[in-house]
């Protein structure tokens, strides 16, 4: 059986800052957990055994020096760990924690009830309408924009979508000063190398004011993917020493496509997940001793005939619940879900698949999601009028996982005396006291009658959200930044750009 | 608090056929239930005070009269129920039951965990691509086949569409003699007038093998709705008697779309939704103790600015997962969900529209799913290719509402020995033993690489689901039928079309 630990976590840090302005999303609903005690136990049993006999491997020295130093046994890069330290290092972390905005308002809880959201992360290919391109910067700043324009995003994420119109080296430069610029929502730490890390962390220090500020409360959140299965390779450890010695958190996150990455059952790819996953926050915690991490998960399965990786399926709803419960059971905080889907293009197929992850994400609780909007083509695509839909389904979400007050008032008897048998309520006072916030109001779905609708021009929902990200890039304005702060941080992406050699 | 009935039920049937061939789909997993048990007690004191003050109106001497006999307060049609009275009545009802198909392959077994799936129900219109018309008996006769050719769906339903091009007083033999001889699974009965039902009930006899047979186990379903608020109207009710009377089951459903029909509020709702069911279910006691009766839902809400019906809403989900609780705590099988959506078309929306009610309907285990494949446009279209995106969706949940064995061997660690850190999975033993039925196999969704999916034409999802439409009426064929019964069946509807003055 895992083990659950004893709470409240010793080194568990609390932000000093509190989040003022529109809360974010706290969900306040049961968590639907499907494993038994039983099943529990056996993944425990699982992870344990692959921990210790098969191994980690490490494509790091400073790590294998760490694990070596800490009595694990290290053969070449691989790393055979003893489940006990591991539960150890993972005690260290905080059960929960905030990371800062430069909008107060905008600051993120991680971890309890809280959920946090972030838009597509990695596309190199964008879809506006009928085209699919490479991505550009221009896209990136759109999406950046989107994202701070949609109060049920939390964070525009980080890489949205590849501007691949701008120089390699010094991309991570242009990416992080978007986001800190366009938005004043959290962001997500760059990671293809150590340098970037650094670049990006030293950015943060400019904007929240000194390497204090963001220890004391860190101000990015990073995304550290496993090579599954069982190896952390160079660069991405790289990245996590950086931030994990900076006291930023990092998302430690197999990258699971069941039948390539991990066996095709959904308990074997679990059992790896947790090796993968705890393996590399056991390293966070060797790096320094209760700095912030998020249990990661990225689980869906291929298509066994064609090998393509599918999104949205059936597996992965599974594999996510799972996830939820099991993070819970280590007192991790967890990433895990988003809009995810294999289709092209922003139909039927994109919008049930999107919803049969972020249903079961937020069934699940997961506390950092991302991939919350715009998700296309099996994550190749940033797709526009897909972000609107995905915003419009998050909007929906919060609103159903929002319980129900249920009291005298609620139960409406007055109504009924006042409309009687067969009437209806639509002009009763009951209903005038409330219509206006009674229900959900769309932002994209139409419940317009046939003839009303044609005479609007028939457009479908992706039509329609083709003119609501348009009209929201048309109204963005940026959110004000001291102009000192922004001539430092420009200063900085120019210097650093001439020493990278674009 | 409501009252948890013992079990077994006196008077629970349980059909001496048993179904060969695929079984139908049984939820094993957990059902998630959000009312506390304050809540339900708060509820619980609602719908008794309602039902007792207020009282429920039936348009019918007979039902009147019934109820006066039983000892029940009546003023004009308005009867205000004995809450304990209503309980008791309830206790008769099984709290699960068969319903047996000419197919014994076919049969369902309504109530538990078992849930049955039927098409659409009551479209007057249907969309062909971009084609939106009257239905014709043409149509009524497609969706016929289709329901009888997808594994998911239990039942075609009832009305699938109105087939408006037949006469209107013998249509309802038309409809009958369709489902009954073009699939050989379960079909609902007519409910448009007590000479309908009483038509729909002497053809299942025919069909079935008499009078007796069909009382033993009855062949159909049929929707019984109230004319939410608080009123049961004169056809339904003459329906409701004859197939109550021949132990045929009803679906006593409140037809709720909150803000038009009940407050605006959902605990409200569902008090007058428990009010009107619970009325409904003890008049077919009093018809005939016993008699199956399924507890029904249909719970949405309008658009409070257009008054439009809205679909595949947050509060149609919550609406959805409180029902399934309540009805449960009755000790009665219930009917909810389906693939719902306001959208005109086949789009995004229509897609997690429908997994928005679809998803809610497997977390709570409706026993009776009614509009789970066709549904669009708030109900007023029957849509070709919507029918196959919801029987995918249906597929796909049916797939991972699947527990998960979790044993040794799906740990799979000999594969992980087998593959090494950083290698693939692709050709391992544990793969090849398992990969053609380890995942589910999506029949619409695709997940073609983007140079692969134009090469093929670039369709989305309505365009491949009408491909898949036409290739299953193509090769649809009707399951066999003995000769003489079909001439029976056609000499009786020939004979009341010439009665009916059709």
């Amino acid at each position: 059986m895992m083990r659950r630990r004893a709470h409240p976590v010793k080194g568990c840090r609390r932000s000093r800052t509190v989040r003022k302005g529109p809360p974010m999303f706290v969900n306040r609903m049961p968590r639907y957990e499907i494993l038994s005690e039983d099943a529990m136990e056996t993944l425990g049993r699982g992870w344990r055994r692959l921990m210790t006999e098969v191994g980690v491997e490490f494509m790091d020295d400073r790590a294998l020096a760490l694990f070596r130093e800490a009595g694990q046994k290290v053969e070449g890069n691989a790393v055979f760990l003893d489940p006990d330290f591991v539960l150890e290092q993972v005690a260290k972390a905080p059960r929960e924690f905030d990371v800062q905005a430069r909008n107060p308002a905008h600051n993120v809880h991680i971890g309890g009830d809280h959920m946090a959201f972030g838009a597509v992360y990695g596309p190199p290919f964008v879809r506006q309408g009928e085209v699919r391109r490479d991505a550009t910067m221009e896209d990136f700043t759109n999406f950046t924009k989107l994202a701070q324009s949609f109060d049920a995003l939390d964070s525009a994420g980080g890489v949205i979508c590849e501007p691949n119109d701008t120089p390699l080296d010094s991309r991570h430069l242009d990416m992080t000063y978007a986001l800190q610029t366009l938005t004043d929502k959290v962001y997500m730490g760059n990671v293809v190398s150590g340098v970037n890390a650094a670049d990006t962390i030293r950015m943060g220090e400019i904007l929240f004011g000194g390497r204090e500020a963001i220890e004391e409360t860190p101000c990015s959140i990073s995304l550290v993917n496993c090579n599954s299965p069982l190896r952390w390779d160079d660069r991405m450890l790289e990245a996590q020493f950086e931030y994990s010695a900076a006291g930023q958190p990092v998302v430690l996150t197999p990258f699971i496509l069941m039948g390539a990455m991990s066996p095709v059952t959904i308990p074997a790819a679990l059992v790896q997940q947790i090796t993968e996953a705890l393996s590399g926050i056991a390293l966070s915690q060797l790096i320094r001793p209760g700095t912030p991490v998020i249990f990661g998960s990225f689980l869906s399965n291929i298509d066994m005939q064609s090998g393509s990786p599918t999104f949205g399926t059936p597996e992965s709803g599974i594999g996510l619940l799972c996830t939820g419960q099991i993070a819970r059971s280590f007192g991790l905080p967890f990433r895990t879900g988003g809009g995810l889907t294999s289709s092209q293009v922003p139909d039927a197929q994109a919008g049930y698949e999107a919803l049969m992850t972020m249903l079961p994400t937020f069934l699940a609780g997961a506390n950092w999601v991302m991939h919350s909007a715009g998700w296309l083509e099996g994550g190749l695509v940033a797709g526009y009028e897909k972000f609107v839909v995905d915003v419009e389904i998050l909007q929906m979400l919060q609103h159903e996982f929002t319980p129900l007050e249920i009291d005298e008032a609620s139960m409406a008897y007055d109504a009924h005396v006042e409309v009687g048998h067969g009437g209806h309520f639509l002009g009763a006072m009951h209903t005038m006291e409330r219509f206006r916030t009674c229900f959900y109001r769309p932002m994209l779905s139409s419940s317009e009658n046939y003839e009303r609708w044609m005479r609007g021009g028939g457009a479908d929902a992706a039509e329609r959200a083709g003119k609501i990200y348009r009209e929201r890039l048309e109204a963005y304005e940026p959110p004000p930044l001291d102009e000192a702060i922004r001539a430092e941080l420009e200063e900085y992406v120019v210097r650093r750009r001439a020493e990278l050699g674009d």
